[in-house]
């Protein structure tokens, strides 16, 4: 750290991405990126770039992606803004919705950028226990001491809430704003966007980088009432006012406006899922029911939801580090977590099918070794 | 404002970027874009981009791009960093160089974007006004009251420090962090890059939009010693790990790596701009001296640097928003600012030959029409 470095900020300890790894022949089912591609729209797009307009600035407003949002999901003008990825939106939600009367309120086990936000821009933040199954209870967010932002499906478990169980909480939140995190939601999970119209205390984020295929392009939405919105434009304007480049903003469009190629890729890998949840019940692991495109999932636990300090079997043990280490030398890369209850856990990216396969062999042969 | 919106933001006012017209056939010189194509480097990579790996993440690190500005000023590993655009980075260091004990201090005149900067980050800051001739004194920054920002060259002035000007504000501030914005110093100015390895206390951000005709891509750039750099990574790394996409990355490190044509499109705005400055006094401006891709003038005033609340003689006096609106009309647009002291002037950025000849003979029509 310098000597210039912020005194208030000195004690952050940044978000740490999953690896990028750059060596090539590994199965990369680390970081929840979509095993195919964003397709042929997208790809015609690409072919038609030219390099005359990239001197001239994006912008600002992105309207033709703006409108492709806004008629993908029939909704008003004013109702969708865009962003350099969801981070960079949920990062201008930290900012617009907090002072120094108003914490945010989020789960305690979910995206681990929530509490790194709440530090970097100096808001208070409160977390609240999952429950021992690890599923969120609604009640717990009723009248909510502050902004409340959930994960919807959660990560890293990607269980669901229902479009009724977030409604109940925007309904028990009248004062506060309900920020809906659905980065994962079209892999089986209920929208809430549908609930637009009548929520003013609701705001939705999305992303282009999961159902959309789009991960190196950096695009994110949000959508809620005008009024929320036009306040999220005013931190970006105060930021960063042209944050998507020429070329996201055309590509992530033609993706939205692709809907086939959405909807074949989201099938896929929901099919793909269901499948490999099941062969890895089979193998004996306790596989949390996921609405994502990932699985979290722990060995040797018979009884679902059973919590890390309920002490496995020693024989039947396979803690989420020496699982991941085991499938990283046979060229495979997941993610585990350091973090209390969830230690036993590993979180796996749906990938394609023969890559699942190869998990699944790996797995196998990583059991008889024991 | 929505109910929801941060009380201690309230009185929030976002930058106003130039407008983006989206009409076609006006000549636009009001957001200083380099005239000039990136050039044959960026438009191979553009050609040779792949759907296939949109999937998927971009290297957090950006290393592709790293090294190409590492390998183009000669610096060592952990020297550099890159950003969506160069606003993102003087937004990083605006949160990551401030405190309660220690504020931000710039020209009165200059960028609009830092005391924007200085609200949305809720940063104290102390605007030092210029000199009436519109240049900065240097010494005014000497032992400063915090973080000093200046621009290098100066907007909207144009105006430069030299580089031994720049060493005396770093010298006479050896406990405070001295931020040189070099935005516009490939069009004539100095660079302080190669002061970097004698002051741990300089941090310089320049830009790939404007020598670098790559505005529509958001690239800027930081360099500073590896504590200070590394302090913006904690920054990024808790705010938005992902800010650039694969083909932002790809681009700009094309970009930098064709210095034949960076070369080129600077040496030819720098002799557009030096014939335009004289044609325009010919006609009866006052033009600074600029050292950007733009100059500053204001009509009728003789005297270099009169001030705005000195009268012009009634027969003489073209305001800036008057020669703006005029120039707008003949499908020209220019940029002015309706701000104390340089209400006369308007900013015109320099385009192609051609585009200014037009602009003179635009404005010999409106002289005559008086």
């Amino acid at each position: 750290m310098s000597r210039f470095f912020s005194k208030e900020l000195s004690g952050l300890s940044p978000y740490t991405p999953g690896e990028q790894p750059k060596e090539d022949g590994l199965i990369k089912l680390n970081t929840n990126e979509n095993p195919y591609s964003p397709g042929l729209e997208v790809e015609e797009i690409l072919a038609g770039l030219s390099v005359e307009t990239l001197r001239l600035y994006p912008d600002p407003e992105c309207r033709e992606l703006v409108s492709a949002i806004e008629e993908y999901y029939g909704l008003k003008p004013g109702q969708v803004m865009v962003g350099n990825g969801s981070d960079e939106l949920l990062g201008f939600a930290f900012m617009a919705f907090t002072d120094a009367g108003r914490k945010i309120v989020f789960p305690e086990i979910s995206y681990g950028f929530y509490p790194v936000f709440g530090r970097v821009f100096k808001t208070t933040f409160q977390a609240i226990p999952l429950k021992a199954d690890l599923t969120i209870d609604p009640s717990d967010y009723y009248n909510a001491d502050g902004t409340v932002v959930i994960a919807n499906p959660n990560a890293p478990t990607g269980i669901a809430l229902t479009r009724r169980e977030i409604e109940c909480i925007l309904q028990n939140n009248p004062d506060n704003l309900v920020i809906i995190d659905e980065a994962y939601v079209d892999f089986g999970g209920e929208s809430c966007v549908p609930l637009i119209d009548q929520y003013d205390n609701l705001l939705v984020i999305q992303t282009f980088s999961k159902s959309r295929s789009l991960a190196g392009c950096r695009v994110g939405f949000a959508i809620a009432c005008d009024a929320i919105i036009s306040d999220l434009n005013r931190i970006k304007y105060s930021f960063n006012p042209y944050n998507l480049d020429r070329l996201a903003i055309r590509i992530a469009a033609a993706a939205m406006n692709d809907r086939s190629t959405f909807e074949s890729n989201r099938q896929e890998v929901i099919y793909t899922r269901e499948w490999f949840a099941e062969e890895m019940t089979k193998r004996g692991f306790a596989v949390l029911p996921s609405k994502a495109n990932f699985v979290f999932a722990k060995f040797g636990i018979a009884k679902f939801g059973q919590l890390d300090n309920e002490p496995a079997e020693e024989t039947q043990s396979l803690r989420g580090e020496a699982y991941f280490q085991a499938l990283r030398e046979k060229n495979i890369l997941v993610r585990y977590f350091d973090t209390e209850k969830i230690r036993d856990y590993v979180r796996i990216t749906i990938g394609k099918k023969s890559d699942m396969e190869k998990l699944l062999a790996a797995t196998d042969a990583i059991l008889q070794e024991r």
